[in-house]
């Protein structure tokens, strides 16, 4: 039966990669690179949910309406290719975070809800795992709880990704080389490794970890420790209403202080609530979820720049929430509804009823004054007992001011977005499947790129470099 | 005022181009080529409406579900960026096909409604309009009508894509260097050019243009006419309802043999009704429409193969309806239901209470055998009195089964993704603005880029090759 799947996994591969199409007359143009192009460190950045209307929603969202252009985004110089998501055929082809975790993380297909299992729930191998026993240092730093589908198919194995206490135990209980998975866990979770069934938390001091419950306490840590930090019971606090707007940045920043040594490190990266904005159908935080995100890849732009030997590669595991930039056959969107939010429609339909004046308190909170047709609106909001259905008259309210649009709660299967840079970055250019990002990460992380590249023998790769071609003329 | 324009057009150019930003650390791989890579012969192709969710969904339409991948198609190894579609920012962030077209023929931004001319209703140059300046054939092949908002903007100037005899007149009226702008143009639109005021058609039969109205007639002229095709009062007939399911192909094909010469060509292809059938929220045309789309991409590879000097860049000018592949909370999309369609919506609506039988009929012409709860979908559509509403509950009962969403009947601002092939490709890598391939295309047509690469100092380029990479990792 294994021996059938991974004859079919190369036979995928392979058509995936466009390597049995000789099609393309555009692929006539190499260059040569060498070993500098193999990274020491890998950082893989999941944007869950963020298909390719959130980029470029982002972008109008950030745009200085003074000026006569759209004003490009940190995501803009680093686009390199498109990614099909579609899980394994048995679930069709919309996936979970689970099985496009676990192909991201893997390079194998699986069925929706599979955490690091394959189709026939064998556990399949990730790229923090192999990275791992190659004695790498590894780490994870999200926003949801860090047993969460995303990171919990980078670290663990299971057969459903809601089995959250077993998962929490893998964390721990899998050894690698005898050492637990990840060095480096950052997100929320303490509901799951604090349980009056088990105290993963306090296995995890006695196993030599420190153990951080607030973002200041993290920054007093000593460079290059095992940490274990858990900020919220469940997933952290939206960006909107968090004590740190962009905090993904924060702990993305202190999860490399931690990595860093002479091995190289993997890190995975989640904007994991781009995701849970989209399944509410909330444009509001779906943008303050980017802008933390936008944030991170800032900060590691930056730090590529001081460590060329790092890879960087963010990519969505799939969209969520059928959003559209403009909706009801007007040709508008209006992103100035969403730019000065001061806490979450969730929070201030929960504080509204208590408010003197309620409507000035909404108003002061989404950032932007009402008109009369405003005032009718939001006082038969206001009419709701419950907190739900204030909710949801905001993000109607907002979805309305905005003109944005949804088609479900749930994931859609466009491809998404691929970006990336620094070192080995030329790997990740053009159409691909989810599956061979981490098929490419792997053969870097094995160490088969590294022999590869020293060796006499250089490499031949695909340079993604747009901005000579203007240069060149000038930039006319 | 013109000159504010055109300093605000550079910096604008600049910022898109990323020229001006040297953040990203990924553009330090560099090659270089030689004058093989200049194209002698440009032909854009615009598939008018097609976001990101089309080309995926066409993805998913045509998989073999008895194998265990989604089989690649013909857009998936010629991926190589995406592009930004926004109109001038008096129009806000989502664009008609007018001001979307002028940016990709003439690399400036404008109103919505603009045909060929600028945000002050002055006349832009556009790349085909270039391309006839410099002595190079030109021509256009489309499905709507050939005074549509698309071509018109490559061959006219006018400050409404509604005045559409003031169109047609000025494809007649317009000289460069004397001649007539377009040598070829076939597509629809007998309507507006054999007008009780003015008999277009015998003007170009008196200025030696081969006029046909039949597909079958357009194969008896002799190679290298000037050619006037209109097979239809305005646009063609639906892919689906049409004597020629791949008309597009077709026309592309005997386009180009009528453009071939030593000068070079610059031809036009737009799938124009991908965009119909988004206004129309009908999932089946989409397909129909894209499947023809993906011929003429298959017909172009295989020229780009014999004729290596030869660029061919696909791209969409907006998305349309905002289509999402899922919807409603339900993790699924089911394109089995949209393969076999016998004619599209709007025929089967017209037919269907003539028929004796009409579910058996309804049932033949979608291609699908139906349930008990069908039968009862459709016994009320078939109540209808009104063609509008039983057509709109066949769209309605095609979601249904294959759980497609739609949020609009008008365009949404998503970034559409950029296809390239052949010579010059290299020049259409990673994000970049609409106005971009404009501004590219009419480099290489001006001449400059060929000045550039046939002098000593080669032209740096990037390249968009990904296979290499796979092979020398033996495609694992
Ligand atoms: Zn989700
Ligand atoms: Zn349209």
């Amino acid at each position: 039966m294994l021996k059938k799947v991974s004859i079919l996994s190369l036979i995928s591969a392979a058509v995936l990669s466009g390597c049995m199409s000789s099609a393309n007359p555009a692929n006539d143009a190499k260059h040569t690179m060498q070993q500098a192009d193999t990274p020491k460190n890998v950082i893989m950045v999941v944007a869950d949910g963020m298909g390719p209307a959130y980029t470029t929603a982002y972008r109008n969202y950030m745009d200085d309406p003074t000026t006569d252009v759209v004003e490009t985004v940190v995501f803009d110089d680093i686009l390199t290719g498109n990614a099909s998501t579609y899980p394994h055929h048995m679930s069709g082809y919309v996936t979970d975070s689970a099985a496009s975790a676990t192909a991201l993380a893997s390079g194998e297909k699986s069925y929706n809800g599979a955490i690091g299992v394959d189709h026939n729930k064998v556990n399949v191998e990730s790229v923090l795992q192999l990275a791992k026993k190659q004695g790498m240092r590894t780490g994870v730093a999200v926003t949801s709880q860090i047993n969460h589908a995303t990171p919990a198919s980078y670290i663990a194995h299971n057969e459903s990704r809601k089995n959250y206490d077993a998962l929490a135990d893998s964390f721990f209980d899998d050894r690698i080389n005898g050492e637990i998975t990840a060095d480096v866990m950052l997100g929320g979770g303490t509901q799951y490794f604090e349980r009056d069934d088990r105290d993963l938390v306090a296995e995890f001091i006695d196993a030599d970890y420190q153990y951080v419950d607030t973002y200041n306490k993290l920054a007093t840590l000593p460079a290059g420790s095992d940490v274990l930090g858990l900020f919220a019971p469940v997933g952290l606090p939206p960006a909107l209403d968090d004590t740190r707007e962009h905090r993904l940045s924060y702990l993305t920043e202190h999860a490399i202080k931690h990595l860093e040594n002479p091995e190289g490190f993997f890190l995975l990266v989640e904007a994991s609530q781009v995701d849970w904005a989209g399944h509410a159908n909330d444009i509001g935080s779906a943008m303050a979820e980017m802008d933390d995100l936008a944030a991170t890849i800032s900060y590691l732009k930056d730090y590529v720049k001081d460590h060329p030997d790092t890879l960087v590669v963010l990519t969505a595991d799939h969209s969520t929430g059928g959003l559209t930039i403009g909706a009801n056959g007007d040709y508008r969107w209006s992103p100035e509804f969403l730019k000065d939010m001061k806490s979450s429609v969730h929070t201030i339909a929960q504080n509204m009823p208590d408010m003197d004046q309620p409507l000035a308190y909404i108003s002061q909170q989404l950032g932007f004054a009402f008109t009369e047709e405003d005032h009718t609106i939001l006082n038969k909001v206001l009419e709701h007992e419950d907190v739900v259905q204030r909710e949801a008259g905001l993000k109607k309210f907002l979805d309305m001011k905005s003109n944005t649009g949804w088609t479900t709660s749930g994931h859609t299967g466009v491809d998404v977005e691929v970006f990336s840079f620094g070192a080995g970055s030329h790997a990740f250019v053009g159409q691909m499947d989810n599956t061979d990002i981490a098929k490419r990460m792997k053969a870097f992380v094995s160490g088969k790129a590294r022999q590869l590249s020293t060796s006499d023998e250089p490499v031949v790769v695909p340079s993604d470099d747009t901005c000579n071609f203007e240069k060149d003329f000038h930039c006319e």
